[in-house]
């Protein structure tokens, strides 16, 4: 079968398509046929060397992927051939705490990811793909959608008539916007384009601010909301854009830091914590549990996620190089059968 | 002013309008103009003196109504003359557990109710109402709506993609449907009547199923969730209809006791919640804090109450006769002005 | 290897000693040497035939144990050789919520037990044995006290200053007054023997209450609550034991159902517990998770589970029958090696 | 009755001993004659005029103290005359979240506070003293105790085994280190003093670090903690400090933000937050629901708070420049009757 690996050197361009034997599943192992991948920051700074831990190469990045079970160990219990199954992120965060991750066990780093045309998975660290989304939509949910569902929902216990601050349009943020709407919350969207608010609107957001044009933009979610601030903050911007998230949130708001997009550096006083009395924590994912509950929620409510575009997956690189221009909005993926 | 009360004997027969002085409101109290009021089977209770407890008479009914302010205690700081409030069940249930309600400050007994031109409440005691409501409809939220929200929200922490069953179509049980439908939940609605169950649908019901074509309904729920059962019930049914409840539950289900329309003999082997790994408990009405949340979810997704009907207040005791008939799809409200 | 096994027919007398093949671990697995194990009433139901479900035979019987690790898996990262581990109830139930765990996979039937001189663990469902704890001390924990964590701690929050109610002085209520006690809360104890609730007393309980001498023992617990009645109860007695906790229940109380000593028949009526306001739940054990913590507060604190008794694990059905006498206080276990 | 106010300027020594009319308790009100009463930060900014908010003068400071019913108003239920009672700090946070709180109902400042021979006091703003406590013990409870009880119990659902950072000895972090303990949970103190540090222990602290002589003192607490960090940290220190608590964490460990007596100055990064995967939040002392609930806690396992010093009533002043001073060991508390 073939795979495409990072050899020995970073650089989107060190990417290789190599063939590698098929593997065959042992004992609670199953083997997919990998349908379609998709693509996080995440995946473009381990292939470019940038993130901030160093994997051991050759490696096959991706940790997202959907594929058709093929083939199964004597163990297995959770799934049969002929099922479409999703990978999940940490390989033996099966529910509970984060506690109960265990670091060395993330796909797509240091466990080798789904950009191959088969893939061996480890039945307890498989989903079955929700069955109202397509091989490309279903690619997309390991990481950016439990991170948004982990932040809203499995800590933030996110409720009907709250309102949440997405910042961005990129794939956590759209999956927030649409989990946010379906559990009755009220969306705040940042954008610096006018057009994507627009399409913000058109997925459920309330309102939208361009913080191009009001680099103050927490004045503008105050008005907003009556002088209460929001919340639940998606925090995706790094340290300048959480200034502002502290003066957008409301007493107990709930700040979740999941990204840096507009860069790494700049500082806060944490004091400031104590005076707008909010709560601010890391998002680091989520589990399994997580990941089986927002599958259903994604079908009962026929939820579609936002594909920007997609590419064939041995052109991988190219896309790698699409998401770093920023242009998207959803997510990017890759169809591989 | 004028208002209704119960004099000295039980009965419905027995509603005498009188006229009372004005009451002025002292320190945080609050007077209202009473626009309308609506019904819960605890003040027809009440008035047949078929209640669990008997309070002191004479006694104006009603727990629910809303009303304009139109004075102010010196110390009132939530309001302000001309907001539109809605009363509270507990007088003194701000927020937190129910350990913090105090047993005999319940409107509508002990407390005088709000069937009457005028009623004070004390500032902590009372909500503004959603602004998309018309009078009639926020009327109905005290009770019923506030129970329903702290079953589902408060205590539930109801998640997008889980399965809701309410029984009947009653007040509480079509907040439910529409608070569960608002969070993004599956729900199965159990009635007598097609026609019910059709009405059930229009309003985002999921399935319906009639209980006396299928007595043995919890099969039905069953089918209707691949064997894994529902995750929340709002039992207003009785012990009759508890028995069915513990074989619909999912495992770690939440039982919700409300009600007992369908009689309040019978008996179930406790171990059965043991077998069935169930959580079972009950729900007494909400808080002030649930109230003021609940109100929010109102808001923001345009929610509207179902009222079956209306009648003039001063037509109470057949008012109460009509719930009593049981015929009703929602609340049944009274106009004052 | 030597292992006690339920060979065809159920029944204590026909446990037999036979000679096994040394397992080998694979992947994820590890072996080990057991040093001790303990009895629940579920293995003996399980060896009389009396138990809810029956297994396939032949079984080795037991989900209890602690072993010392003497070979691993190629791909084990969780332990090494040497350590020492207990195993745990549930083998898939890492943590979470109890729709994680699956019900095919408990140890001691359907999946082998620890009545051998050496069992075969996934290191997913074993945990490192307390530092402070003997083997014996040890081997106790996986069922009993697990379950008495779970109840007290997992799901029901237990805070310092709250009272809990354990019945009798069985394995899992005297695991109960210990996390009670360390957890800050006030206890009660009931018993059928003085001399025991002097032994429950000397283990830190507050009050006894001879159930014998006081039928309406619920009374008893109200008066030693100034009538507000406790807010958790170890309910392990069966029905005729849950009508008298529902009185002794505080507002919000929380019943937990485990077992049924004392006899498996009787009714309430379920309305009963929303007169009183009650929570009540089945405790199915508990997750790895669960396990991990309640280890990290035996060693904070150094707890020791309280031995009844030792024998021979050769003579397990010797064991069995003294624990079927009912005379124990606290768990019986079985030396191994 | 005598009070002693702050007339109209900032300053310690401004201070003024007044007569003022002796109040009347009207409706839910009772009137307390005040026993004693205890010294926070807050209370000495306040009089110096170095808080963040300005309140209007004459003001009579202090929020905390206890006294003795003396007079009731005519529809208090919650006491009655001769019972002992503290007052809390948040006149209208009875339980829930923190948005149940009104900003403007704070004792102390802007209402005025227990620095006078009487008090009056909203039923609804006051708590039984614990029975086991004299009044000068009894009277340091409402701010200091309830922050810590509100961080660890409230917000942070302490358990046994768990292991707890405080840092110092002032008040919030000599009650935390006990509720930690009466947790059952591991208590490592931070002070600049070994004589301090060895007083800590007596009091349960499992260990001690001198920050002046290990400035970078999370290196210790990784050491004492098998390189896992501790899970709740009572942060008093300020900037400076909260970057070593950062360092100092668990996975998924709560950082408490509650002082700054370390400096207001200094700044973090706050995508730290998000590689640490932690959880930060302010503690804005907490509600009369948490201060019963503590107040059990208290009883049961009969903690006494630490007082370090004691002071006439009359000579508040001198008290609060000792308390500047820093070297005391607990709480510093005025004796008034």
């Amino acid at each position: 079968m073939k795979a495409i690996i990072l050899q020995d050197t970073p650089g989107l361009d060190n990417l290789r398509i190599v063939e590698r034997p098929m593997p065959k599943p042992r004992r609670q192992e199953i083997l997919v046929q990998v349908k379609a991948t998709a693509l996080n920051y995440r995946d473009v700074e381990i292939v470019n060397g940038t993130y901030h831990t160093a994997f051991d190469l050759p490696l096959v990045p991706l940790s997202d992927g959907v594929g058709e079970v093929v083939a199964i160990g004597e163990e297995v219990t959770r799934f049969k051939i002929g099922d479409r199954v999703c990978s999940t992120f940490w390989q033996r965060w099966v529910g509970g705490s984060f506690h109960m991750a265990q670091a060395a066990y993330q796909r797509g780093g240091p466990i080798d990811g789904m950009l191959a045309e088969h893939a061996l998975l480890d039945e307890q660290a498989a989903v079955l793909a929700p069955r109202n989304l397509t091989d490309v939509e279903a690619a997309t949910l390991p990481c950016a959608a439990v991170t948004a569902w982990h932040a809203l929902v499995t800590e933030g216990a996110i409720k009907a008539g709250e309102t949440v601050l997405v910042q961005g349009t990129g794939g956590v943020s759209l999956f927030a916007l649409q989990f946010a709407r379906t559990s009755g919350a009220r969306v705040i969207v940042t954008s610096s384009s006018d057009r994507k608010l627009e399409r913000a609107k058109v997925l459920g957001a309330h309102a939208g601010i361009n913080y191009r044009q009001v680099p103050e933009w927490s004045d503008a979610v105050l008005d907003l909301t009556d002088g209460q601030g929001v919340d639940h903050i998606i925090e995706v911007g790094g340290p300048q854009s959480f200034e502002q998230s502290l003066k957008a949130a409301a007493r107990r708001g709930q700040i979740n830091i999941i990204g840096y997009l507009g860069g790494k550096e700049g500082a806060i006083n944490p004091l400031d914590i104590f005076k707008r009395q909010v709560q601010v924590r890391g998002i680091p994912v989520g589990s399994r549990e997580s990941f089986e509950a927002m599958n259903r929620a994604i079908e009962v409510n026929d939820l579609k996620p936002v594909i920007d575009r997609t590419f064939p997956w041995t052109e991988a690189a190219e896309a790698m190089r699409y998401l770093e221009s920023g242009s998207h909005f959803g997510k990017i993926a890759l169809v591989h059968a």
